[in-house]
């Protein structure tokens, strides 16, 4: 699709700092189009093997395009990214990183799978040793600058977002982040052409793209965590999509009590329910999934609240 | 449907217990429809008020209808259970029992939500204060007799089953138990009309309701947890149904890791795939899922992997 903007996957920085310059402006309302180096920042590529993941310098990974600097964008105001349109490469990797991923210590020894997939997604992607996974591409890191001064690791995600490998990042759905520094200082990259609910190995098919994003801006919005919406997963009927909370920290149980009582902040708000009306709701409807267990120390768990229960 | 055997609600016992006497046995293969009463043991009934609530004997709570000796069965093996057909009965009830629930903290009064329902499910049940919840009967606890002597609550949910509450053992779906005593000794109730995953207030949509099952035995299974299939979402295209493992205990990061790493046996048992190329495949398509958080000390964490990779 055509953008306001257009950002370079080579304009990308590695970390978090509120001191690095934005690359872009921004007025609310604009779209841009990004590249992403894939999460290893160029270190694999389609003829990797082995040997190439075990001489990694972990220092360079995950780097993200921007920062993007949002005019008007202030602490306490939510940044809005509707997702627009994902251009994938066609190629991409899943590794066993040893020391990384939810069975760490069952799965010492490195391994590393190359994809190679229809990049218009009408085929499903083949993996070698017998299994097909739909495309399904999405961004796997996406957060604003921290206000804490200083350098931080991408690795673990953080209230204002970054590698949330939240899978359901993807074409249409509508993220929330909230906003801890003047223009908000947006980046984004970890595209992933496909994960699940967990990234538990601690990869995804790591996969260079470009992504189409409209920004906007909520003012005043006081989020706690990110939160977003899903769209419908089809034209017809069946699931209409979702809204959706989320918690972010190092205890997977306060993670899940503070997406839940997100939810029900929101849900009160929205349709005027008694809080507790609003959590037996969520109780009999609404479904809690770990969205990555793997970018230490922070987890993040997202409620999901149906769309069909409340249009 | 017409079922080999049937158990009336009234043969109902509390909390597990290897000592209490079957009152029914069956062939691997036959099938039997069970009536349940609801989690309050008929303490709420469809007039019930706050009162009822707070007098609400909590030793009385959650029935389970059974046992039932299973010939043949012995510890080691796996029993299959398919849920063949729901008969709700049109009314349930939810509510915040003070004390219980992920946000017993946040939420200390106690509340009371009747619902009445179309038992035949055209039509979504309503939610007073304004919401529609598809109706999606399941039965929240089935279980087997643990292999330790004298009387366990049935709270807690173990890895011979029991208080499960995993939203989708619905019609259709095939569960796998592991069998800890002679006979299996199968008891189910807590019928629920609908759940989402966590089942976060504590309570669902509880329900009485009859339920038929098929059940069958898997010789010498090992099973560590309980596993199960579930149906395709819908007859046409669309989610074709997935494969479940479970990890379950009071650890959430090792339920976790419990329900990944069977999956990955599983699914290299299945495939002959090498354990980390399944563990890699896992994390690009299978989905990590809380299915209750509630049911103290023991939490549920599903593992879900999507049949349409494989079939």
């Amino acid at each position: 699709m055509r953008c306001n903007h257009t950002i370079h996957s080579g304009r990308h920085h590695l970390g978090w700092d509120r001191s690095i310059a934005p690359v872009l402006t921004v007025r609310p309302g604009e779209t841009v189009a990004l590249g992403t180096v894939d999460a290893s920042g160029g270190q694999l590529g389609p003829g990797a093997g082995l040997a190439d993941l075990a001489a990694m310098d972990p220092g360079r990974v995950n780097p993200v395009t921007g920062p993007i600097f949002v005019e008007g964008a202030e602490p306490g105001d939510a940044l809005t990214l509707r997702f627009r349109e994902f251009t994938p490469s066609g190629w991409g990797w899943t590794a066993n990183i040893p020391g990384f991923g939810l069975l760490a210590e069952q799965f010492p020894e490195p391994a590393l799978h190359l994809w190679s997939y229809d990049a218009g997604g009408t085929a499903p992607m083949l993996y070698g040793p017998g299994a097909r996974v739909p495309l399904r591409p999405f961004v796997g890191t996406v957060g604003l600058a921290p206000a804490a001064a200083g350098p931080h690791s991408v690795i673990p995600p953080r209230r204002v977002g970054g590698n949330l490998d939240i899978r359901d990042m993807t074409a249409g759905t509508l993220l929330h982040l909230p906003v801890e520094v003047p223009g908000a200082l947006l980046s984004l990259g970890d595209t992933h052409a496909a994960q699940g609910d967990g990234e538990v190995c601690g990869t995804a098919v790591e996969s260079p793209m470009e992504v189409a994003v409209e920004i906007g801006l909520a003012k005043g919005a006081g989020l706690a965590f990110p939160r977003f919406e899903t769209p419908p997963s089809s034209p017809g009927p069946g699931d209409a999509g979702a809204f959706a909370t989320t918690g972010v920290g190092p205890d997977l149980m306060q993670a899940a009590r503070d997406a839940v009582s997100a939810m029900i902040d929101w849900l009160a708000g929205r349709t005027g329910m008694a809080p507790v009306e609003a959590y037996m709701l969520c109780s009999v409807c609404g479904d809690l999934r770990i969205s990555e267990i793997v970018d230490a120390p922070n987890w993040v768990v997202s409620f999901y609240f149906p769309r069909a229960v409340l249009d």
